[in-house]
């Protein structure tokens, strides 16, 4: 079973209070991968320049990822710079350079049309419904935006929300789309606007599931050294969209099951800048740690 | 089985997005009271003045509180206003009139004094002190503060911490007091204060629970509508304290039981200003809601 991920391969410009990080391999499509390679196969969908670095596409090859449809643009590679303070919760962007982004324009094959499981992350909501557009009776879609488009294309997005399954939305993401302050009805407002699944990441205090069905509310892991954050709620994604594709059947139980690899596989990536631990990431690790998750939550 | 409960008993003017109160009744040790009472007998050490309403006095004692220790003071009661605004989960302290609460010495019985839980809610460390001075061998003995208390009386309240078993905290007291903003490591430092068990509520994302022998993290109940959330803290603390007296033996299975059935308790606290809500609370509508918990976090 595969999945087909839209969206950023970048260079990321990282500090945070154990250190600094210059132009390392980031971007959502990237943090998404790492995870979602230990469930299914993934074919990444997205963009680099002139400069991006050999060594990190044989770096992602090594992974397994598919890079078929990673394009090599004009210009230069989307880069972001940001900076964590105190606990770490919220991202301080200092610079972005979009570079090769603003043309973006995804390319896949036929073969890749037919992907049965497609995860949009977060880049244009046009670039987004242009690829759902090209695929092929998808059985599960997934949707991540930022707020940047929930303020700047509300209505692209709000169109192409009828078209997924499930819409995943941090906090204030979800707040701001819904217009409402308390997430379970903000769950329900953007369940009205056609996702039968909404999923809202709500960082340090795990993550909240809303359908018609049920809800299911997770803490995070209780991570005690969060080195760099960058890349978590990708990682979440990946893990989650990854587990239920391997299950193939979408159901309660293994909605649940693939909400906790997907909080196990993020609390993993905040160990370590960037990508340096999920890339060595096994799954006897993600089941080791599920263990402890279940000593630390059930009751 | 019996609980000590030392805290206020105060008159609260809140006003809130759902409406405003005047001059209900509230207090650290009225909230603990409404929920613990559906375990435990519950003994109430506070101070009221002059002015304390008799029908209050009729309602606690009609809840089956015994007000032996409830001394009425030279003054006026102990009276806090205070607003919150958008998602609930702030309260701003308009006004505080501390009252006959200045000149507070805790009274209680020989028979009280044998009582075998004790749970010191926020007041002056000193007065805490005093009241855990005259008790007789406790088996469990829990403290609150606030951040008042951890700048101004620092040195007290950490000799303070030596006497108890658990020290419970919000997030920001915890952070406040311990230096440390990981959680857990704020936990584990405070741990190092003296008590064995530390408990940090973090509101509406639910509650960590670190002793050396194992953390436990829960989700709230994923609730939709906030009326007023004064008291949370106090009606969890109350379960809490409740569940584990009921229980009697202090190990890990009923440690999470009773945390499951505070998180329970104070979710029903949510949903009516004061002690609104609490005041019709039965055990019944408490099993009703925990399972219903159990089917949102279990996996």
């Amino acid at each position: 079973m595969s999945i087909l991920v839209l969206g950023t391969v970048a260079l990321d410009n990282v500090r945070t209070p154990y250190g600094a990080r210059k132009k390392m391999l980031g971007g959502s499509a990237a943090h998404f991968s790492m995870s979602a390679r230990l469930f299914a196969g993934v074919d990444l969908v997205a963009i680099v320049g002139k400069d991006f670095p050999p060594r990190h596409i044989k770096f992602l090859e090594a992974k397994g990822i598919n890079l078929k449809a990673l394009v090599r643009g004009q210009g230069k590679t989307f880069e972001w710079s940001g900076e964590y303070k105190g606990d770490l919760n919220t991202a301080i962007t200092l610079n972005t350079e979009l570079g090769v982004l603003s043309s973006f324009r995804p390319r896949i094959s036929d073969e890749q049309r037919k992907i049965k499981y497609v995860f949009l992350a977060n880049v244009d909501p046009d670039i987004q419904r242009h690829l759902l557009g090209r695929m092929h009776s998808p059985r599960l879609v997934a949707l991540d935006s930022m707020n940047y488009w929930i303020n700047n294309k509300r209505r692209s997005l709000l169109r192409l929300l009828k078209q997924v399954h499930i819409y995943v939305a941090n906090d204030q993401e979800a707040r701001s789309l819904s217009g409402e302050h308390n997430l379970i009805r903000a769950a329900r407002r953007l369940r009205e606007f056609g996702p039968k699944m909404i999923l809202i990441k709500k960082g340090e205090h795990g993550v909240l599931f809303y359908s018609d069905k049920f809800i299911f509310s997770l803490p995070a892991y209780p991570a005690e050294k969060v080195v760099d954050p960058t890349g978590a709620g990708d990682t979440f994604a990946g893990g989650f969209m990854g587990c239920l594709a391997k299950a193939k059947e979408i159901n309660m139980q293994n909605i649940r099951r693939a909400l906790v690899f997907g909080t196990i596989a993020a609390s993993f990536n905040i160990e370590g800048f960037g990508l340096e631990r999920t890339s060595r990431l096994t799954m006897q690790e993600l089941n080791k740690r599920l263990k402890q998750f279940k000593q630390c939550t059930m009751f």
